[in-house]
This record gives structure tokens, sequence and C-alpha cells, in this order.
């Protein structure tokens, strides 16, 4: 956990570049999810590249961790790869961390998009290497999502990111202003680093928190670990984005109210980000602004080279 | 976590004692259940203690952390309350760790029983003052309990615990010698308190598991975590409970294997505790020994006064 690494900033694409699909979690589902997402990059004018296994599955893996790790370490070795996709999530990310060739990232800053369990990835390498690394679509949610997502990852991928989001829906649960490093990801996937050596820094971040498919109870107590661990503490600000099948959305923002009741940090909801369809682009590790009155949040920081 | 603390031993209970019952976690779903449990406390020779709102629900919570936890240190505080028990678990005695009374606890030490959610109370209160807890039965699920599981339950009350535990079915997967602290529990519930001040000592302990209900990846989720936080390099071996609707239990053995392949350490599956109907006490905090070569657990310390 180094808050001061010095951040890495990956090229931009342009068309005609290609884009590498890797499979470090769970395996594909539905051969026409993938293969919808190619066509989808293709037609915005990306190459892609994979292994010719990339459908290979062991039980709910993709793959044995070799595999995985290999996959993704060859992918990223791949000089004419200038970003890197997953093909969904699922679990399996963790169990990668320990063996991350963190060298080769640094010396190949990639842009590297994810959400769900690859957000164990995407603060890992963050943290580990200081690379800006992006919360949004994967390949076979791209397809899916609506078309403000998909033209706000093709705006990233070319190197114009958005750097101010204001959307229809927010909901400012406790106003204020707040100004910290975004951590955004999966709210289980989070609370399963707590206490490894793999944990992010959690002091005077944006937490933008999503989840999916978790009874009331499981984000009650995922909230309560954050909370006993003295996360909730140290954030600067809280956000909270989709969380669909997970019961009533307005006792998860009750809950962290009630968390959090001792602070004065702004937390916002029904941000549009995670497993719905609007999945917008989030950028792991940069300086961001949470102001409640206007209900923006602006990055501060430039994101690519 | 203070693994020196000297143990707090409880007295045993003769006929006619009195039984404290508590709902720290989920509300009764069956009334049903509930009155078999009295009527089986009550053959067994005792009476029971409750509040007459013992049954009032909060959606997934048994009442609000205010009326949880006042109900557990009204009867903790009765001084002729001898032991306390659970109705059952769910989830909700997370959210009262940091309120709970430890002065109480030491002055006035009961037998206190439980298991599932209620590891986390076990697991705290044998942390911080010392005395022994016992995973075992619960109020609604004592009357599934087999024969031998409430013969062990009623013989531990009445001051006879049980010193050896040797059962048909267990299985060796990795032989070996160790003797250390017991700590029994849920799997869910003991990865909850990781990063947390909460968590127990797991250096040098016998670490039982068990778990219900949690697909295969979540179990490996959970195993891994157990990794990623080091904790498997500190535990001095390793006993494999129920994994009931957990899939195939022979992933799970072979996932803790894989986690433990470098560590010379006994590793045993299919030990009877946990949801099933068979579920022997287990005194959190006592030195126990594993001997691989009998399959024979021997609690080693005095476990009432």
């Amino acid at each position: 956990m180094n808050a001061t690494l010095k951040p890495i900033l990956a090229a931009p694409l342009k068309k005609g570049d290609t884009i590498g699909i890797i499979a470090p979690a769970g395996p594909v589902r539905n051969e026409t999810d993938f293969s919808g997402g190619l066509k989808l990059l293709t037609d915005l004018g990306f190459k892609t590249r994979y292994r010719s296994d990339i459908l290979r599955h062991h039980d709910y893996l993709a793959g044995t961790d070799q595999e995985r790790l290999s996959e993704f370490h060859e992918l990223w070795r791949d000089p004419e790869v200038q970003a890197i996709l997953a093909v969904r999530g699922g679990y399996g990310c963790l169990r990668l961390l320990p063996d991350l060739d963190f060298d080769l990232i640094r010396q190949q800053p990639k842009m590297f998009i994810g959400f769900s369990d690859l957000t164990v990835l995407l603060s890992e390498i963050q943290q580990k290497t200081g690379l800006i690394t992006f919360h949004g679509p994967m390949l076979t949610t791209l397809a899916r999502s609506d078309r403000d997502s998909q033209e706000g990852f093709f705006d990233l991928l070319t190197g114009r990111p958005r750097t101010e989001i204001k959307t229809t829906g927010l909901e400012i649960l406790k106003g204020g202003q707040a100004t910290g490093r975004l951590l955004a990801g999966n709210l289980t996937s989070l609370v399963h680093l707590l206490g490894t050596p793999f944990e992010p820094e959690w002091r005077d971040t944006i937490l933008v928190l999503e989840d999916i498919g978790e009874a009331p109870y499981r984000i009650d107590r995922l909230l309560t670990h954050l909370w006993a661990a003295g996360k909730l503490e140290q954030i600067a600000g809280l956000v909270l984005g989709d969380f669909d099948q997970c019961g009533d959305r307005e006792a998860i923002w009750q809950r962290a109210l009630d968390l959090l009741a001792h602070r004065a940090i702004p937390i916002w909801g029904n941000f549009p980000c995670g497993h719905g369809s609007r999945n917008l682009i989030l950028p792991l590790g940069a300086q961001a602004q949470l102001d409640s009155s206007s209900g923006r949040l602006t990055i501060l920081d430039q994101l690519v080279r």
C-alpha cells in the first residue's frame, strides 16, 4: 500500500490498434456474448487478440491459476496489445494476486479496464505500480451497456476520457464536498482483501461501491465488515452504484448512512456504475471531487499519456 | 487478541437450573422449532428464561441492535441464569461486538453455547475475557440433532464434557500430530472478522471450520481470503466439518490441501460439527490435540469449574 506512488499513464489507442482479451476469473458462459463483444470492438475500429484457449473452463474458473496467470502476462507482454479487457468477472482474480509481474506492468503500461471480480486486479495493479486502471465494461457486458457507456468506453480508449460525470437519477443521500483518490469496485471483492497484503489504501479515497445478487443481510455484513475494519473512518466520500438483486436499495443506503452517521462526508446513491446497463468509466488512483450541490463527480488528474 | 489470558471456566448446571435464551442474530422463523427446543430443555430437567419479546423480528434481524444487545446483557446479568443459549444464527452478531460488556462476562462467567453466526460472539468473548466458550447446538437445532449430540450437550451442561472425540466417517486428508488452542466456527463468519479488532488469534490454533449453503466459488474465496491474510501459515492443524449445500466436499478438501501444500500439519475432513444433525461440542480456547493415527481429537484442558 503506497498512496504516494507516481501515477503511471497508458497511451491512448487509435483506430486499428489492438485490444488484448483475457479470462482471469470465470469462464465464458455464452459464446454469443463473447462473439458479440468482439464484433463490437471490431465495429469500433479495433483489432482484438486473445489466446486460442480463451474459452477454456475448469468448473467456476476459466482454467487453472497457471493458465489464467500466463494468459494475463502473455497479453500484457505483447507489444502490439495497447489495452487489456477481460471477458467477464465471476471469481478467480484473488488467486492470481501473489504472482503478478508488476515490473512488466510498470515497463509496459496499458489501459486496463474491468469491474466486478476484476476489481482486485484493478486495485492491486494500481496500488503496486501506480498505473491508473479503469473501472468499466468488460467484453461480454459491453454489448449490453447503454450507448453512453459504450461511447465513454470508446472515448477513454482513444484518449478522450470524460472528466465530468453528472447524471440523472443520482441521489444525494448526504451532502457536502470531498476530494480524494478514486477507489471503485465490487463491494464483495474489496471486502475479501481486508487484512491481506493486497488490501488497497482506503485513506482519503472517494470510495465507489457496487454489487449484484447478494442478499440484503450479506450487503449489510459486507458494509459492517468495512466499518468494523475501520475503513469507513478513513474514506473522504462514499458513492453507491448499482445494487441489483440485493434487495431494497433504500435499505442499503440507510445502512451506509447509519454506519457513517458521525462523519460529515458526502454519500451518494444510484450512481451509474456496476452490473447495470449504464456503467460509466471510473479511473482508480486518480484524484476526484464530489460536489453534492451540483451532483457532479470531477476527475482532476490526467488519465492517459 | 491475547492468547495468554488466563482461562475462565463457568460452573456446571444441575437439574432445575436455568438456561437463558437469547436471539442475538436472526429472528425465529418457526415457532414450532422454538417451542420444541424449549420442551427438550425442560425434558432434560432445566428451566428456561427469555425475554417476552424474543420472537421479535426486524427484517433479517431479531430486532434492533439495541434490543439484541440489551437482551444479551440482561440474560447474562441475571444471577439465576447459569448458561446462555441462542435461538439460532443467521446474521447479526457482528453488529454487536463493539458494545459487549466484557467486565460483566468476566464477573459472571456462564456456559455459552452456539455456532454459525454465533461464532463471532463465541470467539470475541473467548479472546477478550478468557472464558472458554462452546461451539455446539442452539435452541432451534437441538431437537434436530442426533442423540449423541444431544447427550454431549447435556453432559457438557452438567459438568461432564467429553474430552475425547473419535468418530466414524472421519477423513484424514493429511496425517500428523498437532496441539493447539481450539478455534472452531463458521468459515464465513470468521472471514468477516479479518482485518478488524475482533479478529481472533489464529497462531497455533487447531482451526475447525464449517459452513452451509455457500456456492463452491464462495467457499474457495473464503479459504483463499484466509490464506491471503496469512492465517493458514499460522495454524497448527485444520479440521473441516460439515459443508452441506456447498457443492462437492472433495473439492473443498482439495482446495484446503492445495493452500496448505507446503505445510506439514494435519488436515481432517468430515468432522461431525456444524449445520448437520451431528454437531459435537468443541470448546473455544481450550488446548486440543489431533492424533491422525488414531483419528482422535483430545481436549487437554479443564472446561468447567
